[in-house]
């Protein structure tokens, strides 16, 4: 398909310095128009389309997937790409290509709801204000639970603020010890690791919603004695994700910082790479 | 009450090497005769009696708790102790002292239960031929699912295989890689942690059911990307222990090895703390 719109994101540039061992064109957020004209958006993992994950109709976790611009599929920074025809979905007429494009990011903020299950009497921290850290915290606010934006930066925590969700800073955020159902760790750094555990009630469980650079360490004590739960979460379905952007339940358009035409990716990568910055985007020609 | 059976866990040995800083009479895991001449068996966590927790009758979690020969509370390695009355459970008149000390022991595996769902048709393996790993065996096996031991030390593995339980070595079993639903870490140590999680299925769960000694490297990245969750899991309740063995469900017997009068109690603990060695009873007079 030709690509209409891409989004740089920060597993971009994990990619970019090494990470997983890619060699390809990176890029897996887009929207796109396939070869019948349609506007469509694609789910990232694509699977062998045999096994029993596959037959089941969930690639995600098929041992030999491809993923698009992330392990053994070339990417959505290109002019054109390739996905198989099962992994796309049309876009709604009335969400436009600037909102589509956040369809991949926001369905791994949905992604958290299939890990954990989060009731509206829940207590719940959503640690980074980054990208994905804004979704999850818009995400986890519309199941009705009290959600708490954990970040550093004033600018990105008021879009939060103006969705009604509360804030607060890493010092003012550990005043909270042990009194969190769960926690969303999207900081991607290893010091929201420790926050996090510190602000989980007995029982409370944490998603790992990124990844860290390199190793850190763990006490495996507190988790035992606390009884906390570790849940992973990667990738989520793009359906869920298309409908709360057809409601305009989640605010992107405060998420996009900058857009460049993709004759200017490398520029676009150091700019996303930027403090301060959200979400880049990339239009071919 | 009066101490007639105590049992020496790991734990008392990690106690006695300044774990947990705690100071007193160590031992939590005791057959006792109270006030009335009953004999009991006990919970060993006292919580407040007015927090939430406590006042729905569950003090694992009251965060002003004491826990018996662990903290704030002397222990069962004595002629006597003392525990809340709320904390006691009489103990069925078939089931020997023998036997009922290890209701202890026996609550905390089957607590893996509370904290995971094991479905008839899942692949769970247990790391860990010792007291622990042995009980957490057996207590999975009885919920239909195929259960494979995995340990070092082939006599400790023979006790599992008298039940039908399947062992392996860890070299064997990591030719298991990615086929297991749960893994319990029952060995207490960090590369039993690595082992973990190389056999667990995307979405698989780990149970840790053990502490290690200070803090081990971890990888977040597999836990993301597989989307793992780790489990911590420590007490158990009484009730379900002292019913699987009264229905002799268990074979606590073959885990006995050695039995010494409290006063040789310095000489026990090195004992317990013996390669090959597994659970030794100490007997107050």
């Amino acid at each position: 398909m030709r690509v209409v719109l891409s989004g740089i994101c920060n597993t971009d540039l994990e990619i970019a310095r090494g990470y997983a061992g890619f060699s390809g064109t990176i890029g897996h957020e887009f929207v796109g128009v396939d070869e019948d004209g349609k506007r469509v958006v694609g789910e990232i993992n694509a699977g062998c389309g045999e096994c029993e994950l596959c037959r089941a109709g969930d690639s995600r976790h098929c041992a030999a997937r491809t993923v698009l611009g992330i392990h053994g599929r070339d990417g959505a920074h290109a002019e054109f790409l390739q996905l198989p025809r099962v992994n796309l979905l049309p876009v709604p007429e009335d969400v436009p290509d600037e909102h589509a494009v956040f369809t991949e990011p926001l369905a791994a903020a949905c992604g958290v709801l299939e890990r954990v299950t989060i009731n509206s009497d829940d207590r719940v921290a959503v640690i980074g204000d980054g990208k994905l850290g804004l979704l999850c915290a818009q995400v986890v606010a519309l199941t009705g639970a009290s959600v708490v934006l954990i970040g550093k930066h004033a600018e990105k925590l008021r879009i939060a603020e103006r969705r009604g969700i509360e804030t607060a800073s890493p010092k003012l955020a550990a005043k909270r010890k042990r009194e969190l159902d769960i926690v969303v760790e999207a900081s991607g750094s290893a010091s929201g690791f420790g926050l996090a555990t510190g602000l989980l009630r007995p029982r409370g469980q944490l998603v790992l919603k990124s990844t860290f650079h390199g190793k850190t360490e763990l006490d495996a004590a507190p988790i035992v004695v606390d009884e906390i739960s570790i849940v992973g979460s990667r990738c989520g379905r793009f359906a869920p994700a298309l409908d709360l952007l057809k409601k305009k339940a989640i605010d992107v358009d405060s998420l996009i910082s900058e857009e460049y035409p993709l004759s200017k990716g490398v520029h676009a990568m150091r700019r996303a790479g930027t403090k301060g910055i959200l979400k880049v985007l990339l239009r071919p020609l």
